[in-house]
């Protein structure tokens, strides 16, 4: 352990106070006193410990980020948004990684809390079914500044930058009926999520524009899961008067209804169009061509950045500030009608 | 901004180390005087700060963390391997991505330093093709105990959990001879970072066991990146006397040759057999199978985690701990001999 503002001042014969005046340039000291414990800081080869230096501000030079899913490389992404933003200001992350735990995200919030950290960026777990007022009041007691990044918390407005998955689910939809199909069906996620509920919505708005009627039948309820993918898509496949074109809410599970149409020997689009969504670039690798639509989520961690930035620096915390990004289409010919 | 300590000092008309000594309950302070305080402390409503009581012991309960590549989700289930047990044990982790720069590992380094972290766990860029002796210089006078992960630091021996690559490459190699194949090739990773030689070398081993020559036409040296996978196995693909097998030494390069074997409609086994490094659950998923060699990312983080709390805990950083792991081979078919 090296040496500590406490042996400084046993040292010089001053007060720990002292001490911190000299290192934070702060308060009065006399000249004579700053000099004996500059030298004696000289003398004892201390480096003025960033600890110190944030307790005198009560603060640190410290974010948190709170992400449901580190080993999903849209976080990994959406963290080097974040990450390139936070080093060109000396600001460092604390990480915390919350299995989609509801507990996790509550005991990172207190953690945060406990150590002063200057700011949040939270991307909240998905799927959480009840209206929880506990989450909301602890998020509401922070007293730190927080910006949602990706997904909102119900039924709340904190500041933060969301996806306009309106649009998203939309431009998808919409998407395949200028191809020429009439007959679209959607595999969503998981309907307790915002997301998942914003992509259905504009999913029937783009049937409502072009005077489709909505069908009951092919709206599939999917969890973002691969399994569930597949098993719709099989069953898509085999359906009589079935969809000839899919809408599918999540990367993984278009993974699994590019699964399901090789299993059933079918091909994309001859057989079943698909309009996928987030970055598909592992199919694009080996040469499977699935449009989709896509949000970039290391320009969200930016964004998200820069906005906690504004916050800090302007400490005013009551203009809530939200901002949407819009998601732009990626085609690669498997929406196309043949 | 909160109650500080300095607020609590002046309203109770006592030192700052008095405060300090109450709140961590260590050296001597008069009972009427720890009582005055502790009243002043629950009058203003003051919080303990972790900052505080991280400066009384000039230390703090967080580990840094340093990954070359936040996006690649290989780092990302190291890190979920890491959090997991950091967080068993209530240490937070501060998350530096370098983009396998060099000088960002350097500058991250310094901040775990001024910020006295109480340890490190690093896994440090590959390709570093100069031995640098201000980065190991870095490194050796960090004075908090470091852990490597996954890759080491070419001419040191620090603490670290690693991959036995030569058992890697030379099981991936000897897998292939073993099923018939006699022209077995290897398209290495970067030569200067150590996995790569380490594998190189097990595929000369496994060559050189069973008797077979080694032909140097039939070493390609790569990069890690899919273009160059591509490259060289559409090349193979038409080399005249070309290998019939190809050990591959990364998991996008392995994309790259599965792509380039599609686009010279060529099949893998029957044209090609393949045995690739590192997860390629993607591939799988979409119902294309190759054999790889896996080694268990999260499990690694896991383990230099652990090994990083018995460092910290026995605070005897002379004995030098290193773990190796066998990575273990994942059949799927693709190294037949048809």
């Amino acid at each position: 352990m090296g040496t500590t503002i406490s042996d400084i001042a046993k040292k010089s014969g001053v007060s720990l106070a002292t001490v911190s005046r000299v290192l934070n340039n702060s308060g009065y000291v006399k000249e004579e006193t700053r000099n004996k414990v500059l030298e004696t800081i000289k003398e004892m080869n201390y480096t003025p410990s960033a600890i110190a230096r944030s307790l005198s501000k009560n603060e640190t030079n410290t974010i948190g980020v709170i992400v449901p899913d580190i080993t999903n490389s849209y976080f990994g992404e959406l963290i080097k948004g974040i990450s390139e933003v936070a080093e060109a200001s000396d600001l460092n992350i604390v990480l915390f990684n919350t299995d989609d735990n509801l507990e996790k995200e509550l005991k990172a919030l207190t953690v945060i809390k406990e150590h002063r950290l200057k700011g949040v960026i939270m991307s909240p777990m998905f799927g959480e079914n009840e209206f929880n007022s506990n989450y909301v009041n602890t998020l509401e007691n922070l007293n730190i500044p927080i910006i949602f990044v990706v997904a909102d918390v119900k039924y709340t407005s904190f500041n933060g930058v969301f996806v306009d998955n309106i649009k998203g689910g939309f431009d998808a939809t919409n998407l395949l009926i200028k191809e020429g199909h009439k007959k679209v069906g959607i595999i969503t996620g998981l309907l307790s999520s915002e997301p998942a509920m914003d992509r259905l919505m504009g999913y029937k708005k783009a049937l409502a524009m072009n005077n489709i009627p909505i069908r009951e039948e092919y709206i599939f309820k999917g969890d973002f899961k691969l399994s569930t993918g597949y098993d719709i898509t099989k069953n898509v496949l085999n359906m009589e008067d079935g969809p000839t074109a899919l809408v599918v809410c999540s990367n993984m599970m278009t993974m699994g209804a590019v699964k399901a149409t090789f299993d059933e020997n079918k091909k994309i689009p001859n057989d079943l169009a698909i309009v996928g969504f987030d970055k598909l670039e592992f199919l694009d690798m080996v040469g499977i061509n699935i449009t989709y639509m896509e949000d970039c989520p290391e320009e969200l961690g930016k964004s998200a950045m820069y906005m906690l930035k504004e916050v800090i620096d302007n400490k005013d915390i009551s203009e809530k500030k939200r901002l949407t990004i819009s998601p732009t289409v990626i085609i690669k010919g498997s929406e196309k009608k043949v």
